[in-house]
């Protein structure tokens, strides 16, 4: 007999809270119970799930007792101010927001990659940034063969990478635009019909914004690279669903581009599209791989490649590499706070 | 009295063609008469110019005499037909396609950074590539601050780089996303509407596109640097008009970001944003000036920095470069066949 669990989603009613709904049925996860939390704006409203229609419940009021697994995806603030609760009744946290990401007691997991930093967990676990994760298993691929050196990453994000609201952004203006009536911005800091906006987050003292520092960050605490060199731009783009990155990456060592390849081929969660083929948004929708094209040598420096990396930010991104952490967690026997 | 010429373009009906029009009159180039040429399929309707009524010539059919200067824009099959039948009749052709820009004995130029290579013309100059020339005069400052070493380019092309068609086909693929029926492609590889599409082009055996050989090879070219490292993703989003850049560019020597913003600020033709201002399709549709933002040091490698660059890919990435290239050929009394 296998064991269950007893599941809770914080933010389940955005557009990474419905992924994980979906993506919890699609990989049969052992659910014994499931219950949605949400603010008291959303709470009352019934989501379904498999033959079930489940009440959101106010989180403010909730009693959180017997809750084993909680997946938060309610924004930074909401998970600060509500893991406390989740802890004292023992449940573990893995943690959808940049709110503990770079705390050095919590474990900041892609499973493909890193699963041994689960083994340190002390409750809380977090999943790293949407563009951050698609870039993982590529580069921990590359490392292995040579050696990462440096990492320039330029993104095209979508819009649902500000949830349900950026989406419903994108397609208000859309129309609007096509009217000739003026759009409405809230959401993105201008217009994104039409057009691309290279600002994601705030500015930084450096020049850079925050999501790529926290690309940067998040990737040497992953890799355990510490001290790697990682420069990004991230861009958004009129799109709905599907982060891109155009990645130029120097390696330590000389590689022969078999090699590369074969890495990639058979690097877990890792698709290779060759022969000159490439992903686009259309074709990681509802996908959990991460999908690798335009592999190519790129001549303007020693032991340098190109490659376009592209995957669904709402699952791989995020719902998918959660639930893949809760999985990682049950097969280490891990679903349960260690007090050292 | 000041000289002014007999112009022809040909491609007058073309997205390019409309935008050259545009261009002469705001500049109030010295036009004694202008001619339109085009396939017998465009030739015979009628294009207003300032007060005029110029009907659109069938090229084939077309006596020539008499022009003094000419505008290509209707394909790279189209010029190397029809510029012999150019030449003969004395006129200088600037070209705005691809057919001769790598010829040793054609000019490739970007007046700002390069006019002395209009001196040595004879008859034939081309016009570069729309992404490349963007990248001209913002490189250019920079190498003269501390000599480029290296340069990693991500573009975020817009459909207009493939013409009216290529701006029609999304327009019309955008309308049958938002109404969820099947859009047709014919123009583009692939769907453009909420998509990206990181291939313009055919690919070429190094596993670049001929667009990113086009970028590599005429920036050595413009810039008298062929040995210049440059490595190029080139990727169609779904924008109308301007292409942005982001651009990620190793130097020689060390420098102040000072010495860099003052460089930028001061170069002719580029308009830099500060304080993490940044432009974007919409600053820059209708202006002649190459817009510079996101610029910071980039702390992975020595003497780093990012930089994003957006200009209209149909003026200054087309037409109005060609017409300034016309207009430093007057300056320089070069209309003229030098025959040597």
């Amino acid at each position: 007999m296998s064991i269950s669990y007893n599941i809770g989603i914080l933010g389940a009613t955005g557009a990474v809270g419905e992924e994980l709904l979906t993506v919890l049925a699609e990989r049969d996860f052992p659910v014994k119970s499931l219950r949605l939390f949400a603010s008291e704006r959303s709470a009352g409203t019934s989501l379904s799930w498999q033959d079930q229609q489940i009440k959101v419940e106010d989180i403010e009021k909730a009693d959180l007792n017997g809750i084993q697994l909680a997946f938060f995806s309610a924004g930074g603030e909401a998970s600060k101010r509500y893991a406390g609760r989740f802890l004292e009744v023992g449940a573990v946290i893995i943690d959808n927001t940049s709110a503990f990401r770079m705390e050095a007691a919590v474990p900041l997991v892609v499973p493909e990659v890193n699963p041994e930093a689960l083994e340190q967990h002390r409750g809380l676990i977090a999943n790293p940034n949407c563009s951050t994760i698609q870039l993982m298993a590529p580069l921990k691929a590359l490392h292995q063969v040579a050696g990462l050196k440096r990492v320039v990453a330029s993104t095209y994000q979508s819009s649902s990478g500000a949830g349900r609201k950026g989406m419903d952004e994108l397609r208000d203006q859309v129309i609007k635009v096509l009217r000739f009536e003026d759009p409405n911005t809230k959401v993105f800091p201008r217009r994104l019909a039409f057009d691309v906006i290279p600002q994601i987050g705030s500015f930084e003292d450096s020049g850079d914004t925050n999501e790529e520092e926290k690309m940067i960050n998040e990737s040497r605490k992953i890799l355990s690279l510490p001290e790697l060199k990682v420069s990004t731009t991230c861009v958004r783009v009129p799109t709905f669903i599907g982060h891109c990155v155009s990645l130029n990456v120097e390696l330590e060592q000389g590689f022969t581009m078999d090699e590369i390849n074969q890495a990639l081929e058979h690097a877990e969660g890792v698709l290779l599209c060759t022969d000159n083929e490439w992903p686009s948004t259309v074709d990681v929708v509802g996908q959990d791989d991460v999908w690798v094209g335009r592999l190519r040598r790129d001549r303007s420096v020693d032991n340098g490649v190109n490659l376009w990396v592209a995957a669904d930010n709402l699952r791989k991104g995020a719902a998918t590499n959660a639930i893949q952490i809760a999985e990682c967690l049950i097969q280490k026997d891990l679903v349960q706070v260690k007090l050292s």
